[in-house]
Formats: C-alpha cells, sequence, structure tokens
C-alpha cells in the first residue's frame, strides 16, 4: 500500500483515524487518574505518555481540544495540580478501554468500570490499586499545540510505586510487570522480551 | 518499591537515567532517516514518537538539547524540512539500536549498521529499505520545552508506504507486521495481541 499526501486525504474520517493512529507503532497503555476540585475522582485511558527528560524526571501526554462533555483529566488536573499515571495489565485491559466512554463528569470511571481507587501519603490524585506500576505527578506545564488545538501536558514524578516483580537484575522488565501496548483507539498488545543490548559506543559497534 | 521525589533525586545518574526511561511503559520503536544539507545520510532510532493528531496527520518526537556532536536528526530536518520514521522489525533491532552510537556527521549509520537506503519518489530523506512501514513526513514545527531544553518536533504525514501483511481485516495489526517496542534505553520487545474492544459507547458498557 503506498498512500500519498492526497489520497490520506481523500480517505474518509473513520479509516483515515484508525489508520493515523496506527503509524507510529506500539503505544504506552496507562489510565491517568485525577479528581475535580468538588472532589470526583476520574480515570480515562492514554496511550500518548511520552518521556521527556529524566533530570527533573518529566512526563508528557497529549490533550485533545477540551469540551464541557470531555477532557475532564485536563480540567482537573489544571484545577489540583496532581494527576497519577498507571500502567495497564492485561487482566483489566478491558475495564481499562471502557474507561474512555464519555460518562458525566460526576460519574467516577473507577466505579464504572470497577477498578479500585487508591490514595496514598496524602498525594491529592488517586492510584489504581490493580496496577503494579503506579506514578503520582505534580503539573508543571501544558504546552499549546497550535497546528491542531491539542495540549502537551507535563508533569514532574513525585512518586514511583513499583512492585518488586517489575525488576530484574536491577532493571525494569516489563514482560514480568505484564505492560500493556496499544495500537490504534482499541487493541491491546502483551510484550515479550527479544533482547537488552549495551550502550552503543563507537569502538564497539558488533559485526551484525 | 516506593520512591517519593527525594529518593529519585538521590539516585546515581544512571540508575535514575535507566529507571526514568522504562517509566513510561513501552515506547515505539523507531529508525528517523534523514539527509543534511551537504548529502550525507543519517539514521537514527527513536523512542518516541507520538500521535499528535489525525486531521491533519501529525506526528512528534523528542529532540534532545542539540550538540555539535550529537543532534543531526533535527540539524537535518531544519536543514532539508522531510524526515522519515520506519518501523524498526526483530530481525534487525540489534542494527537499529547501533545507530544511537555517536557516528560522525560524516559517517551514514546506514552504512555503519548495515541498513539499506531507499529513495522513493523524489522524497528528501531516504527510508529503512528493511522496513515493511515508511512513513515521509514533512517538517512543520518545532516547540521548545523550556522545562529541560528539549523540543517538540512536529511533521504532517506526506507518504505512507505499507507492506499488505500490516493490514488483518482493514486495520493495522502490529503482531503481524513485527513491530518492536522499546523499554528504557536498550531493552527490545516484540507483541502479541491480546485483543481488540469496540468504540466504547455509554449504552455498551459490558458486566465486566
Amino acid at each position: 500500500m503506498h498512500y500519498d499526501k492526497k489520497s490520506i486525504d481523500q480517505l474518509d474520517r473513520v479509516t483515515r483515524l484508525k489508520l493515523i493512529n496506527s503509524v507510529t507503532g506500539i503505544k504506552p497503555g496507562n489510565l491517568v487518574g485525577t479528581v475535580s476540585e468538588s472532589g470526583h475522582a476520574n480515570l480515562a485511558v492514554f496511550s500518548s505518555i511520552v518521556h521527556l527528560g529524566s533530570n527533573p524526571s518529566l512526563l508528557g501526554f497529549i490533550s485533545r481540544p477540551q469540551t464541557e462533555e470531555v477532557g475532564h483529566t485536563f480540567r482537573n488536573i489544571r484545577q489540583t495540580g496532581f494527576y497519577t499515571i498507571n500502567h495497564i495489565h492485561p487482566e483489566f485491559a478491558k475495564k481499562a478501554h471502557y474507561t474512555s466512554a464519555k460518562f458525566p463528569s460526576d460519574v467516577s470511571e473507577f466505579d464504572a468500570c470497577e477498578l479500585s481507587e487508591l490514595y496514598v501519603d496524602n498525594f491529592k490524585a488517586p492510584f489504581v490499586k490493580e496496577s503494579v506500576f503506579k506514578m503520582g505527578l505534580l503539573f508543571k506545564e501544558a504546552i499549546d499545540i497550535k497546528l491542531n488545538g491539542t495540549v502537551l501536558v507535563i508533569g514532574e514524578i513525585e512518586n514511583l510505586i513499583i512492585s518488586d516483580k517489575a525488576f530484574v537484575n536491577g532493571d525494569i522488565d516489563l514482560e514480568e510487570s505484564e505492560g500493556v501496548g496499544i495500537s490504534g483507539l482499541n487493541t491491546y498488545y502483551s510484550l515479550k522480551k527479544i533482547d537488552s543490548y549495551p550502550y552503543a559506543r563507537l569502538n564497539e559497534i558488533p559485526k551484525f
């Protein structure tokens, strides 16, 4: 298949949405937990979490243009300053997916999708108890992407709560921790380790 | 394991780098192909490609602060306006990884890592012949992330060259196309499909 710009532009909306949401390759499957000013918990699946830097520890995600009906996650983050990011695992991938339904803001996706709120050390956002890989973030900055009205939401990691089973020889092992990847809008994948390669030094390039 | 901000700050540099590069979960494994003004091809592994929107079709990636010695990808993109993004597959994951060595700018990582340059339809950047999932992008905007000096590089998809084997019932299937995920700085994963779930409608929430 070879699509040029014209043939991409001519695809119908749904075909285009599904295709272009798939082209980056695998995306990390995470649930973002927040609470509104008025105390309503919110949980939403995101596949756009991206590492921005390790010192300080910054993660970003892409928030779509806000409306009254959707986008409670970013609204809550701006109101309270805090959010959690929790890895999805295969045993609750289906529940995680259904957090994407347009629930009214006074309905908690934790309740509707049967996932458990967990509050730790007075951190002002709910973690997902079922996740073995939980992070608490402090909101730092929102950068407008004017090209399409989306927003890059940036936070700094304040808490990392990780099960011992995620570590193999001191490194995170996403096969052992049962991390999940997402392709497109609705397909979930499990992960199988191929190999780890050393830090690539110029004088240590192997024969391939 | 429970790290708070203080214990994250106190980790030694390498431990912290490895840990924080792993926390997002799986990241897409891609090679970005460019050519310099003077005609030198460049190829670099990136795990930060992120979907920004489907209309227009925009992808972003994070470029680290530039120096003379590294960062030829973003320099070339600014010079020429074009780049390619190519999925990594297991059979050349090791070669892809070694493109991260700090080769001088007059050395082509295609040659050094034994991957094949492919030029299609006068597009002004080299594709990776071995990839079954190739994209050509037009540079649109670079947004500075002042919090840590990185840059969000945004491009629009101009070409999609995808093998028929990537499509199953009209959808991209990353298990069939043999997509690769990356965790941290140097661990590569293959993908196994768990399931696809329907678009989540409020009146169709299943019993879990």
